[in-house]
């Protein structure tokens, strides 16, 4: 199987990361729509255009499985997606919500995300679809992604900024939080000292990840399975501080490929 | 004459505003690009490409006077909008060069503005080939557009994060600081606080609103002046939140009509 992986940008690559680590022989193909990034303050309309449009490349590519790493698009452009087209789609959202209903104890999780995100209220009605008795408590942290793209990760403007947000959940009392963005895995260790120590992180590239191989595990026989590793990367703009970026996110240096949607 | 005004976003109303208050009987099409903004962190190439469709969306509508309301289109793009349509194109820059140069008694001039806008050069280019003898000293804030569209405009956050940027500035002594983003006038009390009293602030939006007077002036007979006065808003994207972000740009509130490029 080939697997197309798109993104709003380079966030995507957390996820790529954690696809890499669990499936280190299967070839994946990345779309990083740089040269419109970000979604996560744009209409679920616009998102869904994009999306389609993101995954129409991939499968032009070859793609022949679908990751949503974008949390803005799997929030709002999933279904869309999935009646666009008639491969095996995953997302983000789902996954991390099993596990998050799995890990809470007290039924509180809390979720963090960018404003579409947020605005979708997809965990608020999806939640207690599965668990009637969950609570779920969601806060928009629309400045995180500019700041990870600054490189300001441990700074102490990020800090005093990342403990503004979480203070509402904080008094919430959640016992398990999703991090409902692909760039809050970089601030995961300052996330979770101003969450508080015992609460759960549920990190969703990792959850979608586990997924998919489970998936592909089931489907193919394993000859198929190291047969053809060449991942490639695309990218809708490429500036010059964009290869230090992916750097950044995927813990590796790669070849990028600029192309126009 | 119909002026037509582009920007990545709703930032340029800042510069419609300046327009109207020197202007007021000016009819004005105004195009953001919100669907695909912000524009500051991508590539010039990719810059250039959306500030043509914008330039041709707004001449489709009968602009006949073009004003790049983005630094970052100003900066990068302006020559090519020129090469491509054969109409009076007006931009950011120049005007504020201009008047920064007659302001400074030290000769030394600040300049701030996203990414793109500091990494094309375009100021210390421009202003020594002007005035050999005076030194130019620019300062990347990207996180002050992120901040300000949130309307993080007073918070101690965005007061820490203005004073760490404008530090080196204020350590070359400059007299002279230009606004070189269309978001930054919102910040104007902090950042005449940070940089200091007696550093004179350049408002790029008023010195291209008086430029395109003077212009128009010379150009039309006073008959013609008050006769189409009907503004129109477009832009590429609509959320939840765009109503109360133009209001905070403009001032005013207005009907946003939605398009696609």
């Amino acid at each position: 199987m080939v697997i197309g992986v798109f993104d709003s940008g380079v966030g995507g690559l957390t996820v790529v990361r954690e696809l890499l680590r669990h499936m280190p022989d299967q070839a994946i193909i990345y779309l990083g729509d740089t040269a419109r990034t970000p979604y996560g303050t744009k209409s679920s309309e616009t998102i869904i255009d994009y999306s389609i449009e993101d995954t129409g490349f991939l499968v032009s590519k070859g793609a022949n499985l679908i990751v949503i790493a974008c949390h803005s698009a799997s929030s709002v452009a999933t279904n869309a997606i999935r009646q666009h087209f008639s491969l095996p789609v995953f997302e983000v959202v789902s996954p991390s919500i099993q596990q998050a209903i799995a890990l809470t104890k007290k039924g509180r999780i809390g979720i963090i995300g960018t404003r579409a995100t947020v605005a979708s209220g997809v965990y608020e009605k999806t939640i207690p679809e599965l668990s009637p008795e969950i609570k779920v408590f969601s806060q928009a942290c629309p400045l995180l992604v500019p700041l990870v793209e600054e490189g300001w990760i441990k700074r102490s403007e990020t800090r005093r900024i990342v403990k503004k947000y979480l203070r509402p959940l904080r008094e919430r009392e959640i016992d398990t939080l999703i991090l409902g963005c692909t760039h809050y895995p970089l601030l995961r260790p300052v996330i979770q000292e101003k969450i508080g120590k015992t609460v759960q992180i549920v990190d969703p590239a990792q959850e979608v990840a586990l997924t998919v191989r489970k998936f592909i595990e089931q489907k193919q026989d394993k000859a198929e399975k190291a047969s053809n590793n060449a991942n490639r990367f695309f990218l809708t703009d490429l500036t010059p501080t964009t290869a230090s970026v992916v750097r950044q996110f995927l813990g590796a240096k790669i070849l990028l490929e600029k192309i126009e949607l």
